[in-house]
């Protein structure tokens, strides 16, 4: 069974319950606003569900719940961020208010966060700055699930990527993938109903490959595109912890239960201003974005997205009633 | 039959090549030094033997041997370079010179070169970044070998992204690849050899997975991490061409015969000064390249590299005779 909510319903669903979880009022608004907008762009796993570890996380203080990110510009174009062990979105929300100017006068702004939690959708975000005329990257890191090439020994989270940019009449172009070949959630997933999954997806403890779900969670994802992967993975951990000064994914804790220390993982967003590049470039961007458009089979990233949005704004998010309850009974 | 060159000799038989072209000696040397580090760093690829293209190239007035880069700097953080359709080298080494002291003082800065050429290995650009203690990262483009995903036209190259970080008391970490699953020039020696690929190297021209090479040059390379492959090739597009006003992948002419229009290809390259993020950044940059290397069976990136090179530095660089013949027939 399943209830159909709506923006400001969900909203609220997860507001209350972090309220009721040693969380400030702006936070959890600003958490909320995160989740309900991952459940627009049809990233549930990033969704309203994650409300219940969030909020046993505020309770147990992994999460800081009354922590206000706070931001120092040591350099003209760069945002140095502390989430204080807090959420990641209102350091996230800060970043979005405050970078653009930035990047918009310098030409180029990177903000760094250290101190992080889960970081959500990181393809919102890239949005949020390409929706400012801006061509937004973001790295951040998570904890550690993938090894080294030919490794036995996990030390580099899924490290997601996200890119966004303007397009002149249209909805932004936006790239937003994790570094491994699949996302976790789908071997959890088969784990849970007791099926094997497809070669080359994850290895075991051994680093061997593996189709026992159990024996993939216990051991390693398999990186997209093998070693290049892997080293897109390195590069993400450099960007987004080892220059900020934050957890690197072999240091963190999990993003799912309440257990242990602050993850204290990281983010980093590097916005640029295209406008400074000639006033053409906006015709550039949207000329690539055509030609896409008009190869065969062909899509462009983020346009599916964008439609999906609107169309679950307008008919409503549809939560299973279990989820529903449990969230519910955090604020009763 | 093969002749050890040292690196003075080397340079000199492809400036002799390139000044009989019609090329300045200021590029032509650059482009030997360029060329000579490609062959110090075990890829030959984009070592001497491209030597004859370029110098056909240059008589041909296709790449333009006695352009001048210039800059301009129309933010604080941004240097905009035109290469002038001369070769890529010498708009690198402007970069190299004068990126540094920008991304210093801004903490980041971007350079995005427009109509240039054939940009080489570039791990050295990022290379030559961290050695002066920054962190670096490089995109560029090439003439389309990839498809959209699920899409029959070429619209990008194999597109590659570089990343470097300075480590304390060692060489740089240094992150080097193609978003092709490999590289075009394993299918072309395949060709040559009239042997089969192993299938996912490779779809025909409509887009099906072929075992057979000249298919395989005639239709698309296989991206690495498949639809994420190319997802990230398309950034690479963004980044390198669409901000800075190059051309497009699959508006740029071969950088292998002489034929037609400049490529007119772009490339960007990003400076951040870790050190503005706090003086135990460089500290933090070294612990993860450690645990990286007390992982059984991992290997640092970029560490076999400048071992090989000082070890080819010390031995010579070995040619092929047909191919020394070929270069100094072209001074001849």
């Amino acid at each position: 069974m399943t209830t159909i909510l709506n923006v400001d319903q969900a909203k609220g669903l997860v507001a209350e319950a972090l309220v009721a979880s040693n969380t400030s009022l702006p936070n959890a608004a600003s958490v909320a606003g995160a989740l309900v907008k991952a459940e627009l762009w049809g990233q549930v796993g990033h969704g309203l569900r994650r409300t219940v570890a969030y909020a046993a996380q505020a309770k147990a203080g992994k999460v800081h719940g009354q922590a206000v990110p706070r931001a120092e510009q040591p350099r003209p174009g760069l945002l140095l961020v502390d989430a204080a062990h807090g959420f990641a979105y209102p350091a996230l929300d800060l970043v979005v208010d405050r970078l653009p100017a930035i990047a918009t006068s310098q030409g180029i702004a990177m903000a760094g966060i250290r101190r992080s939690h889960h970081c959500g959708v990181t393809g919102l975000v890239v949005d949020a700055f390409a929706r400012k005329g801006l061509v937004a990257m973001m790295f951040a890191n998570a904890p550690a699930a993938m090894a080294p090439w030919g490794g036995n020994r996990a030390l580099f989270g899924t490290n997601p990527v996200a890119f966004a940019t303007p397009v002149d009449n249209a909805e932004p172009l936006v790239i937003d993938l994790s570094l491994s070949k699949v996302a976790r959630g789908k071997i959890m997933a088969a784990n849970q109903k007791g099926e094997s999954i497809p070669e080359g997806w994850a290895l075991d403890v051994d680093g061997q490959p593996t189709t026992d779900a159990k024996a993939g969670l216990e051991g390693f994802m398999v990186p997209a595109g093998d070693a290049k992967g892997v080293a897109l993975a390195l590069m993400v951990e450099m960007l987004c912890a080892g220059i900020t000064g934050a957890n690197y994914s072999y240091e963190a804790t999990s993003f799912f239960d309440a257990v242990g220390d602050p993850p204290g993982v990281g983010q980093s967003i590097i916005a640029i201003d295209p406008s400074a590049f000639g006033p053409h470039i906006g015709e550039r961007m949207t000329a690539l974005v055509t030609a896409m458009a008009e190869t065969e089979g062909a899509r462009v990233p983020g346009v599916r997205r964008h439609s999906l949005a609107k169309e679950i704004e307008g008919k409503g998010i549809t939560v299973d009633d279990a989820l529903l309850a449990d969230i519910q009974a955090i604020s009763a």
